[in-house]
């Protein structure tokens, strides 16, 4: 090693070490292994700007292995990041900039918010998608606006996770050649060797994607590192994968064992690592000013990539003013004027027909305008409805096209649709059936987490899916998805409420997910039924008992909102008075004040929840002494308005329980 | 073709057909195509007894791809299930023995139960390991009590899914050779061509996990496929994978297209298929006698094969009395007697504790006791404490081992301990962090729907996990797991409540989850708190109102229950008397009668509920009267006490709160 990259390496190293001895808790093992290769990357080839960690067309870098997240605030530190030593110094405590794993939107630069593991790596899929797709919408001969590379260091753990299957043989189908990940090949997990656990050959397997598969035998020989990059970047047409035998906690006494992993070295084999790689022992934090001076040089590196490229813009905009406007605002996040007047209305007589194909139809008014859309299914398109007509699927073929064709494959599905976020210039969205939410789940919580602005359809809501059964039904995910923080849980009630939702959804500036029907409902007249204001407060008064004064109020979501107005109905003939809320959107309902949701949900007014999901959590809403028309079983197999019916979706079942619940 | 197997394999066919016909809604692309291969392997290879499906040694076959369980359902009858042509013709109706995906417990002789995509191929990785597990700890020379196959079919689905990535390189790894799976490769999935989607290649993928990957080129040849079974069943060593090229939707006008997927053929169309296959036309569920004749032959071998082993196992158990004895215990499920003894008593001087140590130490002083308890952790075996002391890690060379090595793979851990319990003989249990049950969340969901005796242990439960931050801290983790019907969901408070949940969980017969700490808490002495009898109940008084009428009743799960505790003692000196209430399992709160729960949480005494999750749900128990010390935002990344008492976890903050519900 040259005695400058050696001493910018060790100081990557023990940057990381000393974060962790300092908060007595962390990753030391990967920084020691990795940091050669991170050096390399960042060193030689990461086009960048730590001025301005949001310059669009930087090169996108995850370390999918958040754990070694000490390494990645070592890096962003010495490349000139606002992240001072202070916040290495304050690495895992009480609102600094160094929490335990990396936070997107806490930390500059931090590109992704890692930590469970493999979904960095599919989300850096989502960027590399989205870089081609934009750089093919907005690249004209000699205007390469758009063009940037997406890295990551991947760990095998990441490799472990199906996700990572997922994401890599989706990468390998679209032939992402921007894509460059290194693997931290160090041989040891938590529980020891890999070898009891991981003995496949990672190689193969990416061969057997379709990515080119490259080796560096010595993770500490940064000209080979060197070398392999370049041969990844040559490589066009297929994502990479370097795999860079590499030994964690390298030059520690814990080196290639289990312990290295996740504990702090401890004071004693601290200060014997330091012996070892020949760094001083004191101070703590130490930053030889070469290596400063030289890694600091990313900083005039990057204010003058990013010059070139406001310049290549100015004359893309010179010569094309229409798409730079367009490429400006997708990169703004900004909607495009008048969108809002795409938002269909519907009419009764547009009905009855099923959410799901009301969104279909909300998504392809939306999308001729909004050409920020960009999404697709996890194989369930036809179904979803979610196809944008006219476009191409996105491929090799057609980058340009704004269909994504995920496969059945959820769960990075959705961690790409985060990961396209990220990355800009798109609102994505991701679409299966809402039972397979289950899968998708810990990438939705990492959208939420991330406050990213990523949609997530899910059709075939409820156990209204019918004869596929029980394995098809769900039953706890409309409210478990609501126990998520930050997430903004939509189930309109019908096509006009879906419109709603989807104006909300590309309003928000946050993650949304939608559960849809499959089965037809009635479409509510807008002229009486007041779904525009009341969508926004999240649970709105749709009929107010008549004379205004409730003996009961029906609080009801989605398909069962023309249950509990049946019942209304069915309750006047029996003199009892009764409101309907919809309550399309709980989060939004709890944001309204305390006064509107005492005037919408009155304490001194049984209440009664009909909604064909878990009854619990409805007490939220209801109270003890309300009640709910629920579900604390699995659905079955049969014609879906049958199964309905046999698991009390009816409006006599309504109606006996606003009885009961009256006469207590 | 010989024509008695073309008139079986055209009977499956058609009953298939003709299923999907009469519900007007099912799936007849997979039969038409795959019926060859399955015949084939049942009619050739399949070691069952279709008069008694729960024959312990016979072959499992599993038909991962549960979407084609019209072809299933033909098997069955054909091979003499008690699984009538009546059924048959109620093909996804309501009370069925035939609804739309197999399901485990309503149709003799579905092994799993199958539809969500890619679990089906894990559960047979569960069962294998089962049976190599079985056989190594009861196997004597000359005496091979256990000993059988795993089967399974595969589709495009299942192969994209990430599970099928994390269960094969799991299968690769352990060397599973009695797994052998055929891959229905029809090149068709839902959206279109394959190669939308999933260009990988498979064989190079799977050859990468380790497995021996066999072809068939084409689908309808029975020898071919004949001589592929068998090449797998020589290979002992490895798993087999057998890509057998179909063609979904097989001789009718929507062959090779995705509309053969997932809708009736139609009358038109299944008469085409039905003329251009040769069959007659009418009537519908024609079973050519020589077919019936020929695969009821299935009984007699199933009765004869159960006979021989039968006499086996009699002759083994004439030499080895306690093996057989033990052997048939781990059958039946049968806990050896006197095991609750094994259960341990914690003092107060055995404390502080984190009750994930607890476990660990009840699962040690249990599994000397109860050989059937099996398991590990997905990588974090040193963290979830979830290691059996003295015992090897399950390998190629250990199968005696119980130490299960899931890697970094919590879905297909969680589906492989559905399968180890589907298998029986075994309860088998999984670990990881709380917060990664989102990524088993498919799998808990499905063991639930089964009803199998999973024990699912989750430790790092709350916020109090601390410096790794948000991403690894669960705030909605309890909740939504209490969302899904038919599961327990325990949290013990302390080391004595936790050894309760092992009890619990080892009686249940019913799948489990266990939330456990990280960080340390005080053990309660049983002989002031009734712990014991209370846990049973699901929530208990735990200590009651001085006087025994309480001004507030503050009810809590976990590590909150000790400031529930401290809030009582401080709400004291203000004169204030607290009801504590520890609430460890919902839903066997929810199986106590009225009075019981009236009499723990009473309605007309104001509630507060502490829960270091989410605030959601609560409301349940206390009203909306009530009060709530909980989340409704994400944590941070802090030393776990900090973060715990930023966040309000302090009892200070419960009594404040409890002082602001007495003044409402």
């Amino acid at each position: 090693m040259d005695t400058l990259d050696e001493l910018c390496v060790n100081t990557l190293r023990f940057l990381a070490v000393d974060q962790v001895e300092q908060a007595k808790s962390g990753h030391p093992g990967l920084p020691l292994g990795a940091a050669p290769m991170a050096y390399v990357l960042w060193d030689r080839f990461l086009r960048h700007n730590p001025d301005n960690p949001k310059w669009f067309n930087r090169d996108r870098f995850i370390l999918s292995a958040g754990h070694g997240s000490a390494l990645l605030y070592a890096l962003l530190h010495m490349t000139g990041y606002d992240l001072g030593l202070d916040e290495l110094k304050r690495f895992r405590q009480w609102g600094s900039k160094t929490p335990g794993h990396p936070e997107h939107g806490v930390t500059p630069g931090v590109e992704a918010t890692t930590g469970p593991l493999g979904q960095g790596f599919a989300m850096g899929v989502g960027m590399a998608v989205a870089e081609a797709h934009l750089a093919a919408v907005y690249n004209r001969p000699g205007h390469d606006v758009v063009g940037h590379h997406t890295y990551a260091i991947v760990s095998d753990g990441d490799l472990m996770e199906g996700i990572s299957h997922e994401a890599a043989s989706l990468a390998g189908t679209l032939g992402l050649g921007k894509l460059v990940y290194l693997y931290d090949d160090n041989h040891i997990s938590i529980e020891g060797d890999t070898k009891i656990a991981f003995t496949e050959d990672v190689g193969t397997r990416f061969k057997g994607y379709g990515w080119q598969v490259l080796h560096v035998d010595d993770g500490n020989d940064l000209q080979a590192v060197e070398k392999a990059i370049e041969e990844a970047r040559r490589e066009t047409a297929r994502p990479s994968l370097i795999i860079v035998r590499t030994h964690i906690g390298y030059g520690s006494p814990k080196q290639d064992s289990a312990s290295a992993h996740g504990e702090p070295l401890g004071p004693d084999a601290a200060r014997a690592t330091k012996q070892a790689l020949g760094w001083p022992i004191e101070p703590a934090f130490h930053v030889p000013e070469e290596a400063r001076t030289h890694m600091a040089k990313a900083r005039e590196r990057g204010a003058k990539l990013e010059e070139e490229w406001n310049k290549g813009l100015e004359a893309y905009a010179a010569e094309f003013a229409d798409d730079a406007a367009a490429l400006k605002d997708a990169i703004a996040g900004r909607l495009p004027e008048g969108w809002e007047s795409a938002v269909p209305v519907f009419t009764p007589a547009d009905g009855p027909q099923a959410t799901r194909n009301s969104s279909g139809s909300v998504l392809n008014a939306l999308a001729p305008k909004v050409t920020m859309l960009m999404g697709g299914s996890a194989d369930l398109a036809p179904s979803t409805k979610t196809l944008i007509k006219g476009s191409e699927g996105f491929s090799k073929e057609h980058r340009e096209g704004r269909n994504m064709h995920f496969g059945v494959r959820e769960l990075a599905m959705t961690a790409a649709v985060n990961g396209m976020a990220l990355h800009g210039g798109l609102i994505p969205y991701g679409a299966t059936f809402l039972i397979f939410s289950d899968y998708a789940r810990p990438a939705i919580r990492l959208g939420a987490l991330m406050g990213v602005h990523s949609i997530y359809v899910f059709t075939h809501d409820s156990i209204g899916v019918g004869e596929d059964g029980p394995t098809h039904q769900p039953i706890s995910q409309v409210m478990s998805l609501r126990t998520i923080p930050d997430l903004l849980v939509f189930r309109p009630a019908d096509a006009n409420e879906t419109a709603e939702a989807w104006r909300a959804a590309l309003a928000a500036g946050r993650p949304v997910a939608m559960a849809l029907t499959r089965q037809k409902l009635p479409v509510m007249d807008t002229k009486i039924y007041p779904v525009r204001e009341g969508f926004a407060r999240g649970a709105y008064i749709l009929a107010e008992a008549e004379g205004g004064s409730p003996d009961i109020v029906i609080v009801a979501t989605g398909s069962e909102v023309h249950l509990a107005l049946g019942a209304r109905d069915a309750l006047s003939q029996s003199g009892v008075k009764a409101r309907v809320v919809s309550a399309p959107c709980w989060e939004l309902l709890l944001e309204q004040t305390p006064e509107y949701r005492a005037e919408v949900l009155p304490a001194d007014v049984p209440k009664l929840a009909v909604e064909a999901g878990c009854t619990l959590g409805w007490g939220d809403l209801v109270g003890t002494d309300g009640g709910v028309v629920g579900l604390a079983r699995f659905g079955a197999s049969a014609p879906g308005k049958e199964v309905m019916a046999k698991l009390g979706f009816t409006v006599e079942n309504v109606v006996a329980h606003a009885m009961a619940l009256l006469k207590k």
